[in-house]
């Protein structure tokens, strides 16, 4: 059995985790840190999970953490995660981090677009960004797992793979994509207030997310140059889920080159469904699962082709391709304790 | 490993089942019975199932159900399930029925509330009401079994212990229950039309729900004489959840006792939770469960008791109660198969 | 032309009730009064409002009040609403008042549910409930009218006609509420998070709702005698909207009766609509307006009267119901501005 | 007082249309056809308008409509609405029609796009398409104005006035737009089911929406040259509204070019609004109104331009800007009876 402790865990993406790894098989969660509510059980918290986890909630500094934990998930906002990392690392804990603080390798690129200060930019290059579905080689090793924001997995899914293998040249990526609310957070605020966002919807940071930039890293080291995106983000009034809408030319390709494309990245993994022609993805299917859909379109008259993706934007997106991940650092079967379906409905 | 087969497998409750099924891990399925999709995969019906299951749906009569099928659920609108459900117990096979066909003994009773004759009466008295929590001594060796509505599952489910112990002895129990629009099933009508129920809330049936006679039944049963009830249903805009709040006089009972009285039912029961003082269901905590989370409040100034209940639906109201009632008859772990907790949100 | 301010207006109910005077035929809107958006465009914090009301928020002390307004509108929290309305009548001016602070008559009332000081007893003697369908006489000539409850308005409506005339004598009143989140108003807190009341219904204040000593004031004043009930809110998951669900025995009444009865009190009035036999309220058909919509069913088989009533919880509910107050104490035609009908869907 | 009458005045469009031609103080309301309710009165089949609205439903032919009649309003569905629209023509009546059949000029692309043959390509090329914002000067005399489509007109007033000043040359224009689920109509069907909608959100008819060929036979006209555009339309589980993101090369421009096109173009225009640099629209800002709010951003790291718009489907997407043409076609004010601001929230 692992150990496993959660820095962080009463946030949507921490009590996720903390419900998958509570029926994790081959894991003992040995901690579940919260400052906000110490001294609290955690189904006082989450009273979903009453009778599952009765653990309580502590605040936990690094120097508390137990010399045998095998792994420490941090889901603290990012600045704050770096605190918490670094003393982890140094301590020679492996960490998975769900924060942005180690997503971006180039320190500066970092602090441009997230305007604090990075504390180590040498470990910043060492960490390893971990889509599974991409860098399982570095992942199996890393010290140091990135997990990756909601809205890049479920772009960067879908385009990896015809990047990598030049079927996509273009630079003039158009990505318009769609989250429910949960992105935003448990804690009260002026954008996740119900009757804001509820029978609403609405574009923002227009160009300027931060998710940005570990779109435009990830795209570029498999195209082998530098690749730019027009990322908007909109959102809408549900729970959970994103639905991305991708366009970009064509450039004479057929349904059949891309399917044999995702065919030969994706074939064999199990949590990436290729829908077949005239189906496309919609968030309802792959809400509660681990699953990535990808459908495509290729459109004559504009000579565009348009891909859709859709993930859990709390699973996928974050807490289950943590576990994700940390199966693969311990040579684990990759799907043990994140198989579950999505409802319908 | 059971085999087991569905009638009626692409309404919402079958779909579940499949769903439940699949996962289980004492349970082969082996077939999914549908008129309207004969012929379609499954999940070309329920894309939440692709990669998952596989089968295709077939019209399945009767007489090709093979004969080593341990169980047949089916999950068909009342009326219809009769007619399959009379030759499948002649033929010797298990059922578990979703319907309301085999839940009232008194088959006058089933033909005032459902204006439709029943075609064995004798049948009706054999038939075992699946409430799992209640009837376990009978289930186990049951030919057939009539799975609860949901409405009932959440309002008996509170109420039976104090009545069987004789701590209520009112004739005068008000239950307003509210549901998601799952429960209006899948087919498009006017009460399931989005706009129609979106931003929206109504009673409906007051006093007269077919629901009603399953309850009364139940509760005279436990109290050893006829009790009525008056209950109200609503519709309010989500997807999933029953929530009812239960209102009788308090009978200068003592939070005390009352909690005692549910220990003394339920203390050993892996799928209730009562709720300690200050606390009250909500139906997210349950939503994809199959818990029914139970509170209660004592009012001083009115002399009311009022209890909340909170179940899914389509599981513990439904599909999940369905598997934890075949978990029951083929004497295997209660809650195998069907352990899952609610996702929050 | 009347000239109106308003003390507190970035609320939800004082926002409708701008939109509301701004588009009166005979008021004009002299001050919006606001601390947090001092300096601020209104229409920079509600954009639905943009080339309607060009007015700028101002934090406006009493003293700052023009001595040429004729009516202050104070939708303000209940306590601090006090310390202006205090002022304000003492100088002169007539107050329509948003908050709780001067519905009930009998201060020690007041103390005991709000948990706070009242700070003028005979003030709060003296202020009309502002109910225009029961105190019309009174609030033509008042100084200070109490704009009534949410929940109240939409319990008080369909029950007063009944016991005023005696035909419900029973102290067994059960009532049971469902409200929209707008109810929680728009500051960020963890009751009005999208994500935590999307998809979840839940009771809460059980008995203990401070809506209730209103109701039991009111229905004592009509019935010449001591009434108390039990009132239980709920929260579902929409914008708008307030459905009561009253339980009380039916004593013998005939539809006839109660209809008679609501015929003698509601023919007349603009904003009652009784529903015809068969038919029930539903929240959709009366957001958006001032309307009341009111339906019953008489149960034989339990012996109890079942009243739904529907409002829009913000309208009628509150800021519609306010300028309703107003057009009677300025002798105006009652329904003027108030006209609009709600959309469907 | 015009002497108005609707054809098909029971779905979502044709009821918002009564709704708001009982609240025109220049209309009389004749009559409101419908097949299905015949003889019903129409606040049986939309309780929101009880007490306003005492028409009963006739099935009308063409051949019984009042000689009398100024304007006849029809709300029926494609192919079935030219079926009454012809004859009302030649009986002399002047038609505002809500369906696409008189929306393309040129009867060939009309039945490629839907499917079915054109019974008149010459009243095609005579009707005016009933933007109001551009055709004001065909409307006044038209005698048959096809309403526009929803998202047409969501995607047609930001984008005219840039093409028409040729601040706009390309032909890569990518549309993506959402839409709540009343565009699909009040009749019961598997897209507008709430379960299947709710908690969700999808893709659907990429490259093939039949609303394509109005946006780019308005576009091309006003280009002076054939422009082609992406149009992808996502159904997101809300009542009412549509948000159309547009991106293209942002070609040089300055957010000041634009903004004075749009001040050139729209600054003495009622019903749009365009936002100031650093806002942009959202659908509850217009709901319930006749505006289109209209916000842009200039993207320097990919180069394009991203505009943003929103519209109510219902009314500015269809009933109430029938009216606005109304009111141009009989010179009246072109804002009478559809003033109203949307609610919030």
């Amino acid at each position: 059995m692992l150990k496993a402790g959660i820095m962080g865990s009463t946030g949507y993406t921490g009590a996720e985790l903390v419900r998958l790894l509570e029926g994790h098989p081959e894991v003992e969660l040995t901690f579940v840190d919260s400052r906000s509510y110490d001294g609290l059980k955690f189904s006082d918290v989450y009273p979903n999970l009453r009778k599952k986890v009765d653990k309580v909630c502590r605040s936990v500094e690094v120097e508390d953490v137990p010399k045998d934990t095998d792994v420490v998930f941090c889901a603290l906002p990012h600045r704050i995660s770096q605190q918490k990392v670094l003393p982890l690392i140094k301590s020679g804990f492996r960490v998975v981090d769900f924060s942005a603080d180690f997503r971006i390798h180039d320190g500066k690129i970092y602090e441009d677009w997230y305007n604090t200060e990075h504390l180590d930019h040498e470990l910043l290059k060492m960490a390893t960004y971990g889509l599974p579905e991409w860098h399982a080689e570095s992942i199996v090793n890393a010290e140091l797992v990135a997990n990756p924001g909601c809205f890049p997995t479920s772009i960067l899914l879908p385009l990896l793979p015809l990047v990598k293998d030049r079927l996509i040249k273009s630079d003039n990526i158009i990505i318009d994509s769609k989250t429910g609310v949960s992105g935003a957070g448990r804690n009260p605020s002026a954008v996740n207030v119900f009757s804001q966002v509820n029978e609403n919807v609405k574009a923002y940071n227009i160009g300027g997310h931060r998710h940005t930039p570990e779109i435009e890293q990830e795209l570029s080291i498999a195209a082998g140059e530098d690749l730019k995106v027009l990322f908007t983000p909109h959102l809408i009034p549900m729970d959970r889920g994103i639905l991305s809408t991708i366009v970009l030319p064509a450039e004479n390709l057929k349904r059949h080159d891309i399917e044999e494309c995702y065919e030969k990245y994706y074939g064999h993994k199990p949590f990436i469904r290729i829908l077949e022609d005239g189906k496309l993805p919609e968030t309802k299917a792959v809400s509660g699962s681990n699953y990535c859909d990808i459908g495509f379109v290729i459109e004559p008259r504009s000579g565009n082709l348009v891909i859709v993706s859709a993930i859990d934007n709390l699973l996928k997106g974050s807490s289950s391709q943590a576990v994700q991940n940390m199966n693969i650092m311990f040579e684990l079967e990759e799907s043990t304790g994140i198989e579950a379906t999505s409802m319908w409905p």
